[in-house]
């Protein structure tokens, strides 16, 4: 069945392109009020796509953009079949400068077979590859071999604020087995990848507070405690000689890279000569005893985003400041608790903090870092899926970023996330003149037909 | 001939004071260039207030607004007689608002026996002893008792830009055995003050250049040095627990303070509780072994005056900032060297920094502390002036803040200075409002009558 899916693919390419520009052309970027009803007229359009493929699709309120909602319940030969929920946003990011665009960013133009348009590859092009999935099962089997559910956001680039609840108050109509999210990227041109880990945040604010106004550095100088200075020392008692966190606990729960692991990233990962070509900087620095590959996917860090203090302009004023800041963040890996590292933040910091000043630290997110178990069937069925499509073994990596809802899905739903993303790295992700291969979008339509009856067939 | 000089003063104390408001007509801002024309024109009225006291003064052109100098000669009946350099400035501040000044600041107004004008106090109102008192010598003995030379510049508001090298140009011409400078304050309303030492500055500019743009905490966390957090290690590293500077050789030459010096300083210095109260801080810290007053005054300090890095907007914004700035002052105390704690400061930097990022230091300021000592003959024979006048001790201070003029003085022309001033400390200086009590002017100018005649008569 997986071939004549697939068939009914290969013949009809040129309406699923032709449906995908229908898609590109809706400016659905929710940042912009003005868009709002390009948002709506977008979001109706997947229904009458998703029920065009037979299942059960409809618009539900969130407490901002509208989401999406599909359900092709259990297939009738096979009412035991696992259930996916395929997730993807409808929204775009919004276009920046207009001229750096070489065609309309809402006018999907082909360009050595690329399609070129806001949201070509975040999310829609890749989403489209599962409307085009089912639309291809439906039509070559009358049904699709597995129960498949769809959760199409609108609010996904301003960052899903109403999706933790409606996660919530929808639990068991999301209920499902596995979590399909294709809005990553392929390793390279030729390889398919599969993170299978995120790491999380806990961002932090931390303000010193010592004499109510600037003083005069002549008069005071020596006197009174100076809030940068003592901000500098709590920064740096945040780590030790070896780079290593040293917020008591922080290291505790961090669950240990094995040797195949580490064998992998750094087989694949960036090499220190890719490193010091794309950061410019002159040398790698890190936590002692770990690549940095390791360092920047797999191992938690902290990092200084900003300081504030004093004067800043150019010349000199001689002035103790009354107030020093700094944003600090920690990227966190599995099993690292965000609320446990956050109590201890605050309170190594606290313990050494003079009483010549006044510190406030508060906490703007503490979001958990997400890890797949490599043994699950599921990936391994992806894998596969992906191995026989693109003619070569998918690419395990961890991110070092943030992805939120992977933790989310994990924790409301029971679910973990598998990510198949089908966009090249350098596809002008959020910048003008973003792009999705073609060859891309036929691909992965077809390693979802794939993976969809291989699960559907037990594996 | 002091009684006969003082009772010229006494009969003639309406027209000094009209000669005063005369002076402070002058809108003589030195900032501003549309002044220029006024800076000029009282310039020349000092000129024609010092020529009609016998002296021979003229204008002399600097790199900026022009200088005054005046030579009285040595007296006929005492060659040997020694000879005092008079140095103040005929330069004020900006007004700031108009409207918080309630009369016109060019417009002399008197007020609860005060006169309100910007340049009462600073300099002025001070000033104007000085000039006055040749004045009443030269009516009532034909003469001056000593050789009284006036070095009258324009650009004291703006840090005196041209002064070191009309100094160096001018050594002979400027040749005195002691500075006299009436632009400090008294220790409150009834007590006089000579301040006998002022701290050094050295200011310099930290750069930590890590990548060559902003990076994403996520993609490049735990790879790369972070500048900010270097920044922070540098900063919190000149430091020890005993909140003493760490820079090797730091307090080396520091010349010891004498157990007299302690008990006087800490008799007549800021108490904690007002410096509580003046600051806002919510206790006082500094290095160790020493009181808030001696920290402020004679020991030397190390402040961070800046801190800029990363994002300082509301929110948050994961990023590894290219680069990170301070601004770091210390203020010096006799017998530091500039120079070499310069190089000693950069060199600990450099030592500790590590190569993964570009560390640069620029030095803005480096100038010396100033001591005086105490058992220097023309300091006691101001003493005494200054008690018979006030009926009272004078009290001697250590400032915190800086004067490069003083190290200068005493660099180039190898003369101390005698920093004899009549203003109360809340005078409003800078500030609109600024006052000069009519009461301080004329026992400024009976002080300064007695004390060239007291060092006439060879002290």
């Amino acid at each position: 069945m997986i071939a004549s899916a697939s068939s009914v693919f290969e013949s009809r390419q040129e309406a699923f392109l032709a449906d995908l520009f229908s898609f590109l052309r809706f400016p659905s970027i929710s940042t912009a009020p003005e868009h709002k009803p390009d948002m709506l007229a977008c979001a109706e359009w997947i229904v009458r796509q998703l029920a065009a493929s037979g299942l059960h699709a409809k618009i539900m309120s969130t407490g901002g953009h509208p989401a999406v909602f599909a359900d092709s319940g259990p297939p009738e030969a096979n009412r035991a079949a696992p259930t996916i929920l395929c997730y993807g946003h409808y929204d775009v990011q919004p276009i920046g400068e207009q001229v750096l665009w070489e065609s309309p960013p809402f006018e999907p133009t082909i360009r050595d077979g690329a399609i070129y348009a806001r949201g070509s590859a975040d999310n829609k092009g890749q989403l489209m590859t599962h409307l085009a999935a089912v639309r291809c099962w439906k039509e070559a089997a009358g049904q699709l071999p597995i129960r498949v559910k769809f959760l199409i956001e609108g609010e996904e680039e301003i960052g899903s604020p109403n999706l933790p609840a409606f996660l919530r108050e929808n639990r068991d109509l999301l209920a499902c087995d596995d979590v399909l999210i294709s809005d990553t990227f392929k390793h390279d041109a030729d390889t398919p990848a599969i993170p299978y880990a995120t790491r999380g945040l806990l961002y932090k604010q931390l303000t010193v507070d010592g004499p109510t106004r600037d003083l005069h550095s002549g008069q005071y100088g020596g006197m009174v405690a100076n809030p940068a200075n003592v901000l500098a020392d709590l920064i740096a008692s945040l780590h030790d000689n070896q780079r290593r966190v040293t917020v008591p606990g922080f290291y505790d729960d961090v669950t240990p890279l094995t040797a195949t692991e580490r064998h992998q990233l750094n087989q694949h990962g960036l090499s220190e000569t890719n490193l010091l070509a794309q950061t410019g900087s002159p040398t790698p620095l890190g936590e002692e005893g770990y690549t940095a590959t390791e360092r920047g996917t797999a191992r938690p860090t902290l990092d200084v985003n900003g300081l504030t203090a004093g004067f800043s302009g150019p010349g000199s004023a001689t002035l103790i400041p009354a107030r020093a800041s700094a944003k600090v963040s920690m990227r966190l890996v599995a099993n690292q608790n965000p609320d446990k590292i956050s109590r201890a933040f605050d309170e190594a910091l606290r313990r050494i903090c003079p009483p010549a000043v006044r510190l406030s630290i508060t906490t703007s997110a503490a979001c958990p870092a997400y890890l797949r178990r490599l043994d699950s069937p599921i990936l391994q069925v992806a894998i596969a899926s992906l191995a026989s499509t693109f003619g070569r073994e998918p690419i395990l990596t961890r991110e070092g970023g943030t992805l939120p809802i992977l933790p989310l899905f994990k924790e409301i739903l029971g679910a973990d996330s598998l990510m198949l993303g089908f966009a090249v790295p350098d596809c002008n992700l959020h910048s003008p003149n973003e792009f999705f291969h073609i060859t891309d979008f036929h691909m992965g339509t077809r390693c979802i037909i794939q993976l969809m009856g291989a699960l559907g067939a037990g594996g």
